[in-house]
């Protein structure tokens, strides 16, 4: 290896990961995964930086809103597609509603598919959740769908569903993962889409 | 067979179809589906009545949004409630977005999904749709796994997906549904529906 | 009522479920339920007979072994055709391999499809199943998949996967279902069946 | 970069595709997809070479079948095994039958998922299909469910469903497919197969 490429090498590739909390409640468990992850990465995992983006201000998705024959959006909704564009791969933390995704997180999975500039595409993801019953696996299972049109390689390996029946719960009042085992779990979820995106990305010469 | 019983059967069930379209556009497909089948319902199916209830002014599904210990809606919400609990089955004009189905469809769903009653619950429903590719078909059944939970009873056939690849195109440019032979399938789905939900229905002594 | 239909309402109508386990190992779990549910519409249960059907020995389904154009088939099939067309409504054990059915599960499908006469179709049906993780419950969803173009009415509720957690085990080593609270549901998951097969029957005059 | 690194790159990777086709009908389509796939890949593409591997001598599996602990398997299933895992990457030509998978297909991916080895785990696939109605892409959905579990990195673009209503038809009678426009397309998809698996392959120093 010649002195050039040892250098590069030295300095690790800084991946950023546009994260999602598909719910919009206050105290959420879905965006106390995203906080889990913020602190993880920081702590443990670097070369990983979590960028968590709001969804809760973006119009509902409706192409009459579109101008610029499909290319101009609303403000919000620029801001939010300029954000994913950015990213290196992605974090989707998406309860389960009704045996699918929440409206709010396939109102923003749709406005970044829109245009011609396609934000979401060849980029590494993961899925995480929390639930009861199947701990929102079916939810998950829709989300990948999607994603295929989107052009999304998701990690298969780890999944997290974090069980909401465990006693004492995963989560604190708050809505913060405080269980050490789903912590590490969530970690290696982390790590393994780390791994990912970083196999994905062009060779060196 | 009394004679109370004999009236009450030479008297049809009036069933009332609450419809709703995935799409927001004014121009939408799949609006103009909604409007064909009242259309029919009006011309040829006696005992089948099209309501066709607006999703567009929903707010974004948020539990926090909710009172009464979950039985509480803001107004749009409490009066979507209320037309969907009234009626006896369903139709659904739903456009795939993504291999999914649209956020604003998938808000009324959660809508009328949450707190006590129940107001999807026991109740027939067809899914029709229209598109490119596989015409819309991965949107159904996605559609019809959030049914599932909600315990809507989906008629299997007819499927009504419209190709909008044909030539001449089924739809003038106002949405409307022009096409003859796409407005006599509308019509078989609809009379399938209507006989599914009278099936249904209680016996009668 | 006139006398003719007194009686007719006084004597029940007798349901004959076809029964299918999924899996073809000697102490499957998925069998032992089929075995349970045979006991529990003996003793709790009348009006609906089990018809424990084996699927083991059906060859691998492919058009080329069908003969009369189509509607000719292998002894093994024909025989197991005849049985899936008299049933008046089925109950599925079907355990989860890989996220989806088993192979075993499918042929069986499958080879009940083929032909003019549509063996599984309008009828209704129940699923149950076990497992680890998400005790089966993915396998279900496709399934469910499967019998909308078989056009087949899957219950919604209640749903039963057996968790293979728990300890005691639900399940003893030769694969019996012992487990008393998951007897009750499958004895709920029954009754359900047969109220919704019930009120799919053609109504009387 | 040395000397040794420098020949190794000069020498293009060639990657092994093992090929499977859903179908066991002798004229299928499905193998004729296989077919085309061989001719293309020795016509056009240096570097990948398809080994097509037949499923149709294979048990209907079934872990009772299994020894050493559940790591012997029939003979016939062991040299299947071989040749899943001696595959860098997939191609699957997957019939829909009744909006999934085929039986033989689902059998073929039990088998080899089976054990202490895992030979699906971690290598790229594409999936092909042909069909009326979807063109088969309902049974895609199916089994890329399926490889969430078995590890399998699926490409997401380009999708080929040929589509069997198109006049003249795309394939003889002897199940070859004679269109240039789909070979074209079969050329794209495999094409996107060997790249995503070239990504996926370990970076050299």
């Amino acid at each position: 290896m010649g002195t050039v490429a040892a250098l590069a090498s030295a300095k690790p590739t800084v991946l950023r990961v546009a994260a999602f909390s598909g719910s919009l409640r206050k105290d959420s468990w879905h965006t106390g995964l995203i906080h889990a992850a913020e602190e993880l990465c920081e702590e443990f995992i670097p070369g990983l930086i979590i960028d968590h983006v709001d969804i809760s201000n973006l119009p509902m998705a409706n192409p009459d809103l579109e101008t610029d024959g499909g290319d101009g959006f609303p403000p919000e909704v620029e801001a939010f597609r300029a954000r994913v564009l950015a990213a290196d791969c992605f974090l989707f933390a998406s309860p389960e509603y009704n045996y699918s995704v929440t409206a709010s997180l396939k109102n923003a999975l749709d406005w970044a598919s829109r245009g011609t500039v396609k934000c979401w595409a060849d980029k590494a993801a993961a899925i995480v959740c929390a639930g009861y019953d199947f701990n929102g696996g079916r939810g998950s299972l829709h989300l990948r769908q999607i994603g295929i049109y989107l052009d999304i390689h998701f990690i298969n390996k780890p999944e997290l569903h974090v069980r909401m029946y465990d006693n004492p719960p995963s989560f604190d009042a708050d809505g913060n993962l405080t269980d050490a085992k789903n912590r590490e779990r969530l970690k290696k979820v982390l790590l393994s889409l780390q791994a990912f995106a970083l196999r994905l990305q062009p060779k060196q010469a």
